[in-house]
């Protein structure tokens, strides 16, 4: 716990800010979300936004404010380098970058160099708090975690430390799939989520042969009406969510992976793993201030 | 041979409108292309802007004039329906669809069930002209043969007659994350094809993992200074391609692969295909009047 200093906990990202304010013992006592990701932020104007939005938390005695997310990335605040992995709650509590040395400090990221013949380099920001966080949530200090998103990672953990990850640009894809490409043209994005079509899109991703190949599916089931125009997004979610999950399948998960994320992923990932017969448990948004209380008490002294 | 016909070739696809006027004996007497694809026409003015552009040649005493792509689909001027493989160019011609007897047909596009569960049907429309147009040229009636372009098409042959296909949506992907997501904002679209950066890329889409996964590297590479701007562009043409041809590595290929489209294309599936062992041969745009002039020979008693 972070003994008597109320908590400031800020998740930054690309298109969304978010912060709760946390009492000494950990409960959320408030919390603001705001559509002032970095990308809204012109340079230089990052601390005016933020004291707009969270300078009357500041004025509480003793607070310490922890910001996770892209705002320590090159684009944002100001740069706090990637923790190589592996890389646990002490390396990144070494690593903050104290904007105000004891009170605003930002959360570095991870980078992980893949075993490919290439050690093709990946990295994350503000999803290691989530991380930490969920291992708290749920007592663990080993585990396969998922986090779905625009750009999912996939996470090992070894005795509290993540030993390797993995970038998938599954949600990217599927929002250029469907906003952009031909596919977008016959499919009804407001078609409400068909779960048995979603799981028709898993199967079909198991099958041998490309992704690139198995996406044209989405526009021939639709000429040949197989499917109806709202049922091809479930469909291609589920051909997508299906392709991150292969590698997954053949691996034996003998505890639960973790996904956390929203409500609405969560239940895709938990359906496509469950058809897949893959052990899963679900957490959400509470891992990401579990996290940064968490790295608040690793940090407590200053 | 046509015999004493003269042949009006006509190639008009989604975004461009290619002609050929043929001799009697297969000889290209002149050629037209113009931007006006089928998705630049409104419903009910096929005929009249086909008029406009090819109205003088279609005066020419006898001649015949088959039209293959779009044009026969259910957006073109009148759907010609699929025929369903196996096909040949017996199939075809008894597919035609007379817009004037005798004289002016849409040349129908090819379908295929998959041998997947689903039995998930593919299709083409103009490919098919092409593939028979590259088999004269080539002398074979035994091939495997690849169209890369916006959707790759690899196509069984076997005693001449099409005996299996698949689509890839690889340009498409490709054109999509270079303009439309979080990658293109990194990369130089402008930088010249960079041979030994794009076999990087067909190296490492061979790799276990997911192309949802390898993709991501494109945007680390540059974060992490490996690859320049100017680079990025041919490594993910060459992840693309590579996971593309990632099946095909694995086949056992005696004859040379036919590669037909543009030069541009053609060399890098011919780099792709050498540098995975897989011997090839490319053929450019004269496959498709060479296919044309075939058909029209087999349907020349009119």
């Amino acid at each position: 716990m972070s003994g008597t200093r109320p908590l400031i906990a800020i998740d930054w990202g690309t298109s969304s800010l978010r912060g709760a304010r946390l009492d000494a013992n950990g409960h959320v006592i408030e919390s603001r979300e705001f559509t002032r990701g970095i990308l809204t932020v012109p340079p230089g104007q990052f601390e005016a936004v933020f004291q707009e939005l969270f300078g009357d938390w500041l004025q509480l005695p003793g607070a310490l404010c922890l910001i996770s997310g892209m705002a320590g990335s090159r684009q944002g605040w100001q740069e706090a380098p990637y923790c190589p992995c592996p890389a646990g709650f002490a390396e990144l509590g070494q690593h903050l970058r104290w904007l105000q040395p004891g009170r605003i400090a930002l959360v570095p990221g991870l980078s992980f160099l893949g075993a490919d013949t290439l050690n093709t380099p990946d990295v994350m920001r503000g999803e290691e708090v989530q991380i930490f966080g969920a291992l708290q949530l749920a007592g663990r200090d080993n585990a396969t975690l998922v986090l779905p998103g625009t750009h999912s990672k996939w996470v090992q953990v070894q005795g509290g430390r993540v030993t390797q990850f993995q970038t998938f640009m599954t949600g990217e894809v599927f929002a250029l799939m469907s906003q952009h490409s031909l596919l977008g043209k016959t499919m009804d994005l407001q078609g409400a989520f068909d779960e048995a079509v979603f799981l028709q899109g898993i199967e079909q991703s198991q099958q041998s042969g490309s992704v690139l190949h198995h996406l044209f599916a989405v526009r021939t089931l639709g000429l040949f009406e197989r499917l109806s125009a709202a049922q091809l997004p479930s469909y291609l979610s589920g051909l997508l969510i299906g392709e991150e999950l292969r590698q997954q399948a053949v691996l034996r998960h003998p505890d639960p992976v973790l996904v956390i994320g929203s409500p609405a992923l969560c239940l895709r990932y938990t359906l496509g793993l469950q058809h897949l017969l893959i052990p899963c448990q679900s957490l959400g948004a509470e891992a990401t201030w579990a996290g940064l209380l968490a790295l608040a008490s690793s940090c407590a002294p200053s």
